[in-house]
């Protein structure tokens, strides 16, 4: 079933409003949720919205958050999330590095005390409209073994870049720092199929191709997938992406970042607060002039595009490109949603006393 | 053979004053250079000296170049290389991340009109000395085919993280962000063992196990190996590494980079001045009071230490760890050389008629 944007955002809205946010939070929420599904990742968008929720209901989201800078340099804060959303203080955060980026040049923002911020391209694209780079990470549950170990001691830890170009779109890299996201191990487990070498381990270590082994105690797996071919690498950066968002924040790292899902409970031994974020802008004309960059990153953009294809596979794939055009595509023809989503929201909906809306077209 | 860091760093120093560089500089580029040999890293030693002078010769590298800022922000600045070493850059540029950080909290420094620097963690690692967070990189020549071309247009692009602790051993990240750099490749030559599935390409975009590849027309490829492995991923931070090095400091990018062997021209047609890197540093207590990050640092890297092994396999090793071991155990017994790297050092000892040191032990 589809469902038009904008009955989807009055929905969605209307939950948050339900949970206790005020109107301003309420709508911000929305637009970054829903932005997952304008861009088709369909994992990290209104399908959590009841899993948000249920946290809320178990006392581990707030909703009326007091976002507060903690600690401030002319370039940098941190700052204390307050239980509250991540989808909301990623911009609280944003706006702050990036109105430090146009004081002194760049701006960088440590996050503790939040919780899912949704996709990290939404953050790091708000600076693409004032024309500076955007960046944004957050750490994350841990479900990913480092390079020899049976242990889960990382988040999936993504990281994403948006890069302003002239009169090519922006490039926007967002991408979890492991083989393969939760997402893809999802569909799989949909269509029953087996999952590639490399994506998982089972309990013990070994390779695994079932794609529900995440429940059985296996672990995904750093980029890389093994040692030979550079997990080592994989677990660095998933680690870069925990130091700088939680330990520099003061936020849970490593294995004691709390669960993303209410029937499991944080660990009793928190040592630091909440999840963790991390932001950063950097405005381009502190680096060149800026119209001089704009040139070069189209140039780039288009000597890449231009790369001759492997013969039977597709052109190269410009970061941000896909997402692009399936916002351009679902702002007009909907946004289509899985029936299990539909059956949880209309639950949802159902439980706190919300309309839900029609189908755009089925 | 092995040879001793101190008549090692006599015979370097004397081939970079030969070669035209002062006192100062010859120093600064031995330290970086032999940085290398001391943490294990033999690929961007010594082994490359003949390759710099090479460079040198062919009027390519600039001996006398003259480092200046061409664009600054209170925590920005844009440095030209003038054609100089990237070995001696990368310490000027640090120093100015490092200023630029203790006044406002972060620096970070965009360089442009350089050549090869050594190891990216040498520079990232001088953020230490001031508990700081260190960051360097650089583009490369190309090698590596984006995911679906056949075609080099990214280099090895590495990225170095150096993150200090306070008990523990700094957390020091310094990686290719493809599968495998050149060097193991070099290492398969020698001992004519192929290639493990995933680590290059033949000229068509085939898979091939052949480590002599690049020669014939093949590439190297994204950490991730096939889109189905995530390969996508190492071509985001593949490209991060070129704009950042690159576009934003005004140097040649993607397949314009030039070449670092002297028997390849550069591209007739650049699009900006030499290599490219990128440099950050942050103040830790810019984000919060600092021993308490260190403490957390030491507790992070020791769960990581301690977390359960797979059957068979080594402990999780932390980024920086071996390097920091082979460094302690080499500054005492000495640098191990390739035989061929020992004759090629005698050849150019010879050419510029500077004494060549004995062995330490044989």
């Amino acid at each position: 079933m589809t469902f038009s944007y904008s009955d989807l955002f009055s929905f969605v809205n209307n939950i948050f409003l339900k949970a206790g946010c005020n109107n301003n939070d309420a709508e911000k929420a929305t637009v970054a949720l829903l932005s997952a599904d304008l861009r088709g990742i369909d994992s990290h968008g209104v399908a959590r919205l009841s899993g948000y929720i249920r946290l809320w209901e178990k006392g581990r989201i707030n909703m009326q958050a007091n976002f507060k800078i903690v600690h401030e340099t002319p370039s940098t804060a941190t700052v204390d999330a307050d239980g509250g959303l991540g989808l909301i203080v990623g911009e609280y955060a944003m706006n702050i590095a990036l109105n430090k980026a146009k004081n002194v040049g760049t701006g960088w923002v440590a996050v503790k005390g939040s919780n899912h911020f949704g996709i990290a391209a939404k953050h790091a694209m708000m600076a693409l409209e004032e024309n500076m780079i955007g960046i944004a990470m957050t750490n994350a549950s841990p479900l990913v073994a480092p390079t020899h170990s049976t242990k889960r001691m990382l988040g999936t830890n993504p990281m994403a870049f948006a890069i302003p170009a002239k009169n090519e779109p922006a490039f926007v890299a967002d991408f979890a720092t492991t083989t393969a996201a939760n997402g893809k191990l999802e569909i799989l487990q949909r269509k029953n199929l087996s999952a590639p070498n490399g994506w998982i381990q089972n309990q013990d270590g070994d390779n695994s191709f079932d794609p529900n082994e995440l429940s059985k105690g296996g672990a995904l797996l750093p980029l890389g997938g093994d040692r030979e071919h550079g997990s080592h690498k994989g677990f660095c950066l998933g680690a870069v992406v925990d130091i700088f968002s939680a330990v520099l924040s003061g936020a849970n790292y490593g294995p004691w970042v709390p669960p993303f899902v209410a029937f499991l409970e944080p660990p009793a031994n928190p040592v630091g607060s909440g999840i963790g974020h991390f932001f950063g802008a950097m405005r381009i004309d502190a680096f060149r002039p800026a119209d001089d960059f704009l040139d070069n990153m189209d140039n780039w953009i288009r000597a890449f595009r231009a790369a001759p294809s492997i013969e039977g596979q597709p052109s190269v794939v410009i970061p941000g490109d896909p997402e692009r055009i399936a916002e351009a595509e679902r702002r007009v023809s909907g946004i289509p949603l899985n029936e299990k989503v539909v059956e949880d929201l209309q639950q949802l909906a159902d439980k706190l006393n919300v309309a839900f809306p029609a189908p755009f077209k089925s």
